[in-house]
């Protein structure tokens, strides 16, 4: 099997023109690297299993209005095609609102709480010449039925587990709390027009604090301590010490869990962090190692999208990019030579 | 995890109406049922890994032109989408074209044999009402750069090999050629139109002998020992006594391989086996189980595939469909009992 390497380019330069290339953001993988991943793959799975987590799979393609149901942003980047009876099929962009689905209408009345697991690829389209992957495996957990704190630190001790599981021993877990900010932010200003309010948070999710700063002062409606105050709380990053600051009592209560199954070394907070998706309701969190400035993964709780397929269940889960997780693996092999 | 039984209906009678559905053709898969899948996906993977295969994984999207290239009507019933800049992309609805492009590019100057074997997923459109499934994890294997017969003797013993590997004592494997019946037919009359061909080549798809003998009665130009001859073809259906009687000669020297691996046994020659893509060239095969009217998976020789995207090679390959092989491994079990 005397290949190219795993991770070099599809087409090299000076290779021969009649290569047919794949489609941008998409890549074959060969075997040295499918067998590392494969590898990963099952220390994560048997930490899963241990944990007593039961794997599960879900379509390929969803109806769209299923999708939809997660919240009007969550659904906007993805690929739909036309069935053959003319309904309109969404490709899995995520794998948290499916199983949500499912565990609302298949589990429908299991006695909660309910622990799944995944292994499967999620599909989202490009924009030419960004960089971005398509495509990619997503290995990850839900907790439904357990409420914060104590869902919130299962999910992070056992994130800590599977890490370890990987091969991982240099990460941290950056964890932020997805209302506190905007119910800082509504507090201060309980009349933001949804325009100004989109604006000031987009500033945030980009963590642009200077862009922020400029945000608030166009609004107008707050004052300089509480211009102060926002701008402090979206850079606010540190231990227990920046909880306590800010009186950020949910993550608070969060902490002591942590503290208690002694992971809470592994926790950096950060009172500024958003996640993309729409659908998160309290504790979210990323995942850091020091060779990428990407985050492997992440996730958060989600108190309000089972609900939506007809069964109210408090939620919580993450999920690990496969192909940064292993490459984050291989980095640190190579740092310990 | 107390949930419905895996394979209880989506919804059953008298579910509540919340229940959200998913698309027709499609399904969850809950844990108990993905336990099982995976262990029979061990067991086959360990059985080509130790093979001496390779693992490979191909993008979830092709560029149209790339599936198209396989032949015309092989990428017909094909789920498309529009990318944003504008280029078409097909879901993989077939895992041999794409390995066929990945050994011919990034395989390129590699020493053959090349050994592949893969696992994942296909998508096909399907018809309202048919039953038929959206989607199927396919687990197979490509052999690339070793001829007829030594490929598809090697093909063949490994086939057995990973069936016993995933639990299965008992099933047969039908063993036919793709163009023994086109060459008979056609050097019984060269002159046949490409319309008349082809509705000749359905009857004979469909296995219908009534409909092939109609077909052949209406076109003209047969007498009637060569359509006795032909109908007999398409029925012909044993052991070696059927390659001796029509004097299939690539199946000979196959057979005499097989007997020498000491799996013959496990053969049944089919002379009007025809499998529906239109890319094989030599023998083809499909395996059966006393439980199940449909094949649980199939293959054959290509050996102009590789050629299409740069690189000649003598090809064959086989995929089992995950499902189909865990039914029959269950209903196996069961039968025990």
């Amino acid at each position: 099997m005397n290949g190219p390497k795993p991770n070099a380019p599809a087409f090299a330069a000076g290779s021969v023109a009649l290569a047919t290339p794949v489609p941008t953001g998409s890549r074959d993988v060969l075997p040295e690297e499918m067998a590392e991943l494969r590898e990963i793959e099952r220390g994560v799975l048997e930490a899963f299993l241990s944990a007593g987590y039961g794997e599960v799979a879900t379509p390929a393609f969803e109806y769209d209005e299923t999708m939809r149901l997660a919240g009007p942003e969550t659904a906007r980047n993805a690929y739909r095609v036309t069935d053959k009876n003319g309904e309109v099929l969404v490709a899995r962009f995520d794998c948290t609102i499916p199983i949500a689905r499912l565990a609302a209408s298949r589990f429908r009345s299991a006695e909660p709480p309910l622990r799944f697991c995944y292994l499967q690829s999620v599909l989202r389209p490009v924009e030419p010449k960004r960089g971005q992957s398509r495509e990619y495996v997503q290995i990850g957990m839900e907790l439904m039925g357990l409420p914060a704190p104590e869902g919130d630190a299962e999910a992070i001790v056992l994130l800590v587990k599977v890490l370890k599981a990987a091969g991982l021993t240099d990460f941290k877990i950056a964890v932020g709390d997805a209302r506190f900010f905007t119910d800082s932010l509504d507090s201060a200003n309980a009349s933001l027009t949804p325009e100004r309010r989109t604006a000031i948070l987009y500033e945030l999710q980009t963590r642009d604090l200077v862009g922020l700063r400029r945000e608030l002062a166009a609004t107008g409606g707050f004052d300089d301590a509480q211009r102060d105050e926002l701008v402090g709380l979206a850079a606010a990053r540190g231990g227990r010490e920046v909880l306590d600051r800010h009186a950020a009592d949910r993550l608070r209560q969060l902490d002591d869990l942590l503290r208690d199954a002694g992971v809470d070394d592994r926790v950096i907070y950060d009172l500024g962090l958003v996640r993309s998706l729409d659908y998160y309701t309290g504790a979210v969190l990323e995942v850091f190692v020091p060779s990428d400035g990407f985050a492997l993964g992440g996730g958060g709780r989600y108190d309000e999208l089972a609900g939506k397929f007809g069964r109210d269940l408090a939620a919580c889960g993450f999920a690990l990019n496969m192909e940064r997780l292993h490459l984050a693996v291989l980095a640190e092999r190579e740092a310990a030579k």
